[in-house]
């Protein structure tokens, strides 16, 4: 199953946390199920916080972010009547606010998981709620405004 | 002067964002002023978001939540009257949460400045304003809840 990400245009997919372009970045994939947009990954032991077992809370933000963006282009074409794979470029969005709350430290060297669901949809904005998960423990939840770029 | 990240414990600076022991990490260093807490940086052009020149929302929000996290530790020791340099170890705060306002896109390559004051102390709970600046326009906002660890 292709991620939302590789649905986005070429040009705009340079993005470190998520960009299929971006070498040196994560490439973060979430995939949309209709109800829910999901990511899986393993965070690497170099992006520890102040202590070596934990993610720094920089990284935990970095995937809301990008698994929000990508959630939220993925309900904007499903309440276009529009899939995915419908051939037409994805509508890209940017961050216009992100508030993440951190519940229990993100562990490293595990695969974890991102969850997005769709609060609302008001002309270009969208704004999808967020988890973050180590096995069934929620480590942080978010919040994320997303915003259509303009064409 | 010394950066307010250097005066943490051995054990909890391994942060990515700005923990000294960690080689790969930014290294981000934050200074004290006593009404604010001021950051220099520049942001490699890996980190860009889907278009190349700006910077992707993840680093943004990485360099607000350290810095919010360090200002927080040092208004936290003024208020009880010490300083940095007291010779006992600087309280270690970690992220309750943060919100980020991005009010337009982050340059990459050029330096950036990262602004912190205080907003509130209640117990071990400090509540501080963020401002991430190019030049004299704020390229975003951020409010952050820093809880100190418990010994």
């Amino acid at each position: 199953m292709k991620a939302i990400q590789d649905y986005y245009a070429p040009e705009m997919s340079h993005c470190f946390g998520c960009g299929n372009r971006n070498a040196a970045g994560y490439q973060l994939k979430s995939h949309f199920h209709g109800s829910h947009a999901e990511a899986r990954f393993t965070i690497d032991r170099q992006y520890s916080g102040g202590f070596p077992d934990y993610a720094y809370g920089g990284i935990v933000a970095s995937l809301l972010d990008c698994h929000g963006i990508a959630a939220a282009a993925a309900f904007f074409q499903q309440a276009q009547g529009k899939t995915l794979d419908s051939g037409e470029a994805v509508p890209r969005f940017v961050t216009g606010s992100l508030k993440v709350d951190y519940k229990r430290p993100t562990p490293l060297g595990v695969e974890i998981r991102l969850l997005g669901k769709l609060r609302s949809i008001e002309g270009r904005r969208v704004v999808v709620e967020l988890e973050l998960l180590a096995g069934e423990e929620v480590c942080a939840t978010g919040e994320l405004l997303a915003v259509q770029l303009k064409g």
